[in-house]
């Protein structure tokens, strides 16, 4: 893949305003790449190979438009919807992003106050660059301030070659208040990322062993490695269902039948994911496989990700089957242009544009947005 | 959605005269820029969203072509239309345009003066930047002059959030001429457009509320507001068709089970639009959906508008099921650069490519522009 | 349709030499633009409206792909046919193109001295700025400096306002040698052409009446003037057919069921084209009709003209039902930037790349290129 | 076909190292012409015509995307396949390229050493412009300096006009210990190629007649002449067939129907190839017709060459039922950039991109790639 990137001017700082041309997440998209050192911005946006699922998420979503119920009865209308006995202001959250440090100095710590500040819920990362701990705890003192509850948290786990230190993750993230495990499956396998900057690290596993790609010419380079070894498998998921109280949702799958066996071993909800294109190039766009995903998930609460950065994509997933959707790389654009304002911004766009769409397409609640709102739109 | 515009230059007036390369409506448009703000290029020219009706409705023109009928008798043909049991020159009239004064300083006056002089309808909008009373006043003493009856005016409703200034509205231009309603019904719901200048406002409504959106965040920003409460429903329709005798034609639906349902409510004619892809994105180009509406629309007059810019694209609308097709934007960019006659030009282009795309397919009349003239193309 | 034009530098005269990166046709009309006035370039290169059949006509051959004859037997292969009776060395003509000196001093002199130098028969147009009977005398001179056969030369018919210039125009062409009429029905009624330099003029028609459109601002413009008496109907052609013992072809269809009428009439051949998208711009790519206008035409030679520029494509034409193929615009691309000797070159290149194709697919004969040579290809 | 070339400046040398931006195949690909002279990139790069298949051939792979299999048991999985009594590290040859010197002056020498260093075979074409003799002895001897086993090396045979030159070539490469013979069946006839810079020729040919087309303004350019009297045919392959001992793989066919007669007429393996879109313009391309080819087959080995440059497409080519599959461009891509390390390094990336998505897919072996693996992806 190509970008266009800031290869040789500094970085600039976040703006201390919002200016006005920023009206969408994609305005936002636009600014981010001056706030990124060149090789930050292409970890964060890149996706794998050349880039086929990276573009199929965005494009996927202009395969449907609407078919609106002219003149309906708007009142009593809402968007607010329940998870695990929590109710969400809307079927939207942050999901998981690594190293939001490589955004703006005060990483996690600002992505969370904007979440409570719009009464959002966010995955926090394994690999988040503040410690689990402090961003819950940032996330109570700021609700308290503003005389809110806290916005859901969960902890997204990767799966660590020994089972010891997974179970240590967990147990922290217990104690520290998350309130639900999202288990990643689909990214132990790939290319070793950007080499860190000073002051940006996982420091959620200090002190635990970091696998590593044994990359020798002529030799194996992945299978029959210690990384292949590593790699997690359905009984580690057995095992993770045992080992704690929370529910537990699987995040990185894109078939049908992996949904239904997730839901088969006692997942409590299902993260469809291609994982944003960043791991297996050639992975079906996510919206193309909601339907089947929905109808195998035997009613779990099925979250999606990958591409959205409108109001009418959102629509289009909850349409087609999902309960709410997550975002990611638009965290670290908004974080970088603009700071903890900057993600409280793009959040509230993204709500005003879900709620006009609702209210153009004549449905007034999350349970008006059905399949019958949907059509095939023909390819430009 | 990313415009070109002319950011930094001041907009040039008016041209005294046509340049000899304005020779078709895309030549116009590819004028206009200079001859705007950036601010009022956008409100003119933008979608919504990423814009994917706004492409759509051009685009969807592509997918027809011509079955002509070769060495085909002419003589004897012409362009003309019956509706409400007035003559049309041609299947084509000026639709509803806000705030014409941000094109050039004559607004509504200019066109209604390149309406009269080529016999062209014009609706009238409820934004209009003009008094109603003043354009028929116009059209009538143009017509005066030119020896000519007036031509057919029509106004253009936006429901207001009492039903009194509604009324008011409906009465002002019944005592104004008008011989028509043309109720919106898709536009209620909407961001708020731009800052206007000086001296262009919603002249028609001074004096009564403006419904804004409550925007906070973290709170409702328009489902469970006040905004919501205010959209119209079906019983406003019905409300209307009694309160006045004009003919009512409800403008802003693309599905057929919607004309169906106006049709059984007693309106007189439906106008398929989705506002220029201003509105709702993802709704689905005109074209796409015209023979669907046709059908249900029970014989009423059909009129359509959404991406008109040749006399090809006419032919399609009419052989897919139209009575008659709507020009906006293009009025717009004639306007601003070459004033009224840039839109009696304007106009006369269409009706030239009309007259020779009727004439090329061996159709002498309106009436031989049928479904058995054209074919699918395939994608390029 | 925007074209690149060559708006301010004067044109270039034609080469002395034709360089060593003209080796295709695409070459030469890449390198046209330069040795035409921008108006002269428009007329010579657009389409009308959109461009949309003009396009169309280039990208359908991207449509269709080949399914080789491995290691088949080329001995004893060639590309002569026969057409009338006269043997044509490959299934390659020149089409009839207006006013030849627009592109170069010589003009239609030169083009058919190219001509005659490759075996290479001729349409002359009505419309061609060199005398007809000029045009055939320089075919028969040069024949005869070379050693060789006068080419076959075929004359296109526009009719006339009144059938004594016609008729007048068919005489002329008997008297001078030309083997055929070749009656143009698609091109009467289109908008009027270019303002023609000094020295560049309809010279066949000189002294006869030219019909021109009626536009007037508000009345009508085709349809119902005079223009629309004179376009040419079916009666038209029974004249014709009784008036001249030439054989006649009838040139602009795009419909099996017009060709299977003219065939029916008593035409001697069938020239399938869309006028090179410059008329109706909407009519179907002539490649995708081949095969219906083929089934049709009952027998009768068909030619087919509209975006060959390439060996390949002249493949795809016969192994879909087509006798030969007419280039127009690539006459003029050459003529304008190597004269004579371009022409010759551009036509001698189509002909290797003919033989290559042939020799490639396995094909030794025309007779060989049948529709199981090809194979749809998947969209890019 | 039009390329960007580097036509005014010098070619740059081979790099001393490789920079860290070289990542990927394409990478080296964006690099690449700027170390070669104009004409030899347009050599190594153009396809014929207008580029149809060569487009084709990297344009397919988008049309598929995967199915992965979700926490999948990757232990004591491994790339390495069996062919003709050889084991291949991985599914993955050299391909023949001709004149490697073009791209360095090492040329073959550099191909090989690279080739040997990554356990890969090689096919060497009769155009080397190394001696066949001296790249399989330098192939012997950097396999003893490394302590390795020599790389499976095969020759690449084009026929000559006359037999005792075709047997000539096979017994040197029997006699220097090939062991295999590649026949391409779809070069005989094409455009003559470039100029040769001095030092770089076809040595293997050296002393033989070399064909030429004859090419003469209004004659026959293929047909008929003796380039096609020379082709090659059926009874050439029962020819070679007898006159060998080597297994015999018979490369440059696109249909199943051609793939089943080389099989019954007992050839050892068949080479899925449209020459890279060097040859017939309008071939399909490779991915589209593997399925058919594989079936027609028999079980032979299958081989597949045309725009493999990432793992995924490798992944792809065997799921459809090729058994590995040859680069060629590729090589002179990274040959040119950085010599032999750049070739070595362009191998290394393409296993490890190979062996990441069969872990990302959950395939820890060559055999759990099947069809049930792959899915459509819709057309972006």
């Amino acid at each position: 893949m190509v970008l266009d990137v800031n290869e040789t001017s500094e970085p600039l700082p976040a703006l201390a305003q919002i200016p006005p041309d920023l009206r969408s997440l994609a305005d936002y998209e636009r600014h981010a790449p001056a706030h990124f050192t060149a090789e930050a911005w292409r970890h964060v946006q890149e996706g794998s190979g050349e880039g086929l699922t990276l573009r199929a998420n965005r494009s996927a979503f202009a395969a449907y438009g609407f078919r609106p119920r002219a003149l309906a009865d708007l009142r009593g209308g809402g968007t607010a919807i329940d998870l695990f006995g929590r109710s969400h202001a809307a079927p939207l959250m942050l999901g998981p992003v690594a190293y939001q440090r490589l955004a703006h100095p005060d990483g996690e710590h600002a992505v969370v106050r904007a979440a409570t500040a719009l009464d959002t819920g966010m995955v926090v990362s394994t690999l988040s660059s503040v410690p689990l701990e402090e961003i819950a705890g940032t996330a109570r003192a700021f609700a308290r301030e503003l005389g809110k509850d806290t916005p859901p948290l969960w902890f997204q786990l990767y799966l660590q070659p020994q089972r010891e230190h997974s179970l240590e993750l967990v147990r922290r993230a217990e104690a520290a208040g998350y309130e639900a495990i999202v288990l990643t499956i689909d990214a132990a396998i790939k290319p070793a990322g950007m080499t860190l900057p000073e002051g940006v690290s996982a420091v959620n596993l200090a002190g635990m062993p970091i696998p590593r790609q044994t990359a020798k010419p002529g030799g194996r380079i992945v299978l029959g490695t210690p990384l292949a070894e590593a790699a997690p498998r359905w009984e580690d998921l057995a095992w993770l269902a045992e080992a704690t109280r929370l529910p537990i949702l699987v995040k990185g799958m894109v078939l049908g039948e992996d949904a239904r066996r997730v839901a088969d071993m006692g997942a409590a909800g299902i993260v469809l994911s291609n994982h944003g294109g960043r791991v297996l190039d050639g992975l079906p766009s996510v919206l193309n496989v909601i339907e089947d995903v929905a109808e195998a998930s035997q009613g779990l609460p099925l979250l999606v990700d990958g591409g959205f950065r409108c109001g009418t994509d959102i629509v289009k997933a909850l349409a087609l089957g999902a309960h709410s959707v997550l975002i990611g790389r638009p965290q670290m654009h908004a974080l970088a242009v603009a700071g903890m304002p900057g993600v409280a911004h793009a959040i509230h766009l993204l709500r005003t544009e879900l709620e006009l769409a609702m209210a153009q397409l004549g449905c007034p609640t999350v349970g008006d947005l059905t399949r019958e709102r949907l059509i095939d739109l023909p390819r430009m």
